[in-house]
C-alpha cells in the first residue's frame, strides 16, 4: 500500500485502529489448544471480529518465533487471512549490516507478504536501506518507543542539544521521505508529539502503547494527526485478551469499536480541514 | 556456558575463533540444491570441518528467516550438530518493550537451545532485562559495530562529551555484569579497542568485521584480549565460501585453520601472563 492509499484506507473506515497481533500462546482463551492450531485459529477469528474497525494489522514476531518453526508457519498463514487493503506490518525491529538487511528483507517483503517492517536505527543507514529499495514497502523506524528504557538512551542530549530520537527523525530523513517511511512513537509519550510534529510533518506515526499501556489516545490524535491522517494507532492486549471465554471474538469486536469510535469522532475534524 | 567454560574453551583450542554460519542459501556450493535442505547439509559440512579450530559459532537469523519457516527449522537442526562445549550465539539483534523481550528470551533460550543472543540497545534497560533471568546464558549488547552507519548514531557525541557507544557500555553495567554481558565491537574499529578496554576490562567481545570486511586481526587481539582471553573473533564469508566447489568443506578447514594459527601465536602471552 502506498501513501494515499493508506490515507483512504483512514478514511473509509474512519479509523486509526492498528490490531496488534500479539497472541501469546499462553494467554488463548481456554476453548483453544494452547499450540500453533490454537493461535490461528484465535488469529482468524481475532481478524473477523475486528475487520470492520481496523486499517491496520501488526504481527509482533516475538509471539511467533517463541514457538519456533511452528511459529512462523503461523505467521505465515496469518498474512493470508487479511486482505489486501488492510496494511500489514512486521513488528520485528530488524536492523543488521547491509549485506544481511537485505536479506531481511527479503524475508519480510518476499517470503512473507507484510506492508511494513518495524527497524532499529542504532546501527545507521547502511542497516536501513536494503530496505527502501522495495515498491510501496515501508520502513517504520523506531523513534521514541512507548517503555520506560526509552529514558536511558532515546531521551539522551546530545552535544548539538537534540534529543537522540530527534537526531533520528532528522537524519533518516536524508534517507527516504515521508511515502517510504515511518516512525514508531509510543502512545506514552503524547507531550512529545507536538515537537515531533515539527520535525517530521508528513510522515505516518506508529503509535502503540494505547489501552494496557495507558497512553492517552485524546491527545495523540490532537498533537499527532496530520493532513493525511498521519497515524495508525496500535491496541493489541486491550482487544485481543478483552475475555478469555467463549466469548472472546465478540468481545474483541466490541472492544475495536469502542476504539474507533473514539477515533471516528476525531478524525472527522481531521478530514474536514482538508 | 559460563565465563570460565568460555575460557577454559579459548585455553585448550588456542583459539577465539567464532565461526559465523551465514549460510546464504544462494551462495551454496554447486554440488548442494539451493534450498533448506541444502543449507541443512552444508551447515553440517562447515561445522565438521571447523569444529578443531572453533570455540563459538554464530547464527545470523537473517540468512535463515529468508527462507521462512523452513528456514527456522534449519536453525533448530544446525544446534543439533554442535556440541556443548562450545558456544551458540543467535545474532538475531532483537530487542522489544519487556513484555515482549521476554517471549524473544523464551523462543532463543528455550524453544532453541542458544547461549547467547545479540541485543540492540536502543530500547534501553526494561528490553534487555528478560534476557538476563536465565542462568548461564548471555546477553550480547550491540555497542560499535563494524559498518559504516556506525557514525550515524553510535559515534554521536552526547552532551555529557561520551560517545553513544560509550554511554552504552557504562549504563549496560548497572543491569549486568561481565559473568552475563558481553559487547558487540567492530574490527574495523580498532583504533577504538583500547579506549573500549578501560570502560569495560573483563567483558568478552564479539568481534565481527575481520575477514571479507577488512578489520585488523592482530590490532584487535593486541587491544582487545584480556585476562580471560576476552575475544571471540567472528568469520562468516572468509571461512563459508573459500571455495563454492566441491572441495568447499576442505577449503573451509583451511581457512579455518589460518585465522587459529594466527590467534594461537598472540594467545600463548595472552595466558603466559596469568
Amino acid at each position: 500500500m502506498n501513501y494515499k492509499q493508506i490515507q483512504k484506507a483512514i478514511q473509509a473506515k474512519k479509523s486509526f485502529l492498528c490490531v496488534g497481533l500479539d497472541s501469546d500462546v499462553n494467554k488463548l482463551p481456554a476453548s483453544l489448544p494452547k499450540n500453533a492450531t490454537g493461535m490461528l485459529a484465535f488469529n482468524k477469528a481475532i481478524i473477523e471480529a475486528t475487520l470492520p474497525f481496523a486499517i491496520a494489522y501488526k504481527i509482533n514476531t516475538a509471539f511467533y518465533e517463541a514457538l519456533g518453526a511452528e511459529g512462523w508457519e503461523v505467521m505465515e498463514k496469518t498474512l493470508e487471512f487479511l486482505p489486501k487493503d488492510v496494511f500489514k506490518i512486521a513488528d520485528a525491529k530488524r536492523g543488521d549490516i547491509g549485506n544481511t538487511s537485505k536479506l531481511y528483507a527479503k524475508a519480510f517483503f518476499e517470503t512473507l507478504a507484510f506492508d511494513a517492517l518495524t527497524i532499529a536505527p542504532y546501527m545507521g543507514e547502511d542497516s536501513v536501506k536494503p530496505f527502501l529499495e522495495y515498491e510501496n514497502k515501508w520502513v517504520i523506524l523506531l523513534a521514541l518507543t512507548s517503555n520506560t528504557g526509552s529514558q536511558d538512551f532515546e531521551m539522551l542530549k546530545l552535544s548539538n542539544e537534540r534529543y537522540l530520537y530527534e537526531e533520528v527523525l532528522l537524519k533518516s530523513q536524508e534517507w527516504a521521505n515521508h511515502e517510504k517511511m515511518m516512525y514508531v512513537v509510543g502512545a506514552t509519550q503524547s507531550e512529545k508529539f507536538q515537537e515531533i510534529r515539527k520535525l517530521a510533518p508528513h510522515h505516518f506515526l506508529l503509535v502503540p502503547g494505547v489501552g494496557t499501556q495507558g497512553g492517552n489516545l485524546e491527545q495523540v490524535i490532537e498533537y499527532g494527526k496530520n493532513e493525511a491522517g498521519g497515524l495508525l494507532i496500535n491496541v493489541s492486549r486491550d482487544i485481543l485478551f478483552a475475555s478469555q471465554a467463549n466469548d472472546f471474538a465478540e468481545k474483541a469486536n466490541q472492544r475495536a469499536e469502542f476504539w474507533q469510535k473514539q477515533m471516528r469522532e476525531k478524525l472527522t475534524s481531521v478530514f474536514q480541514k482538508n
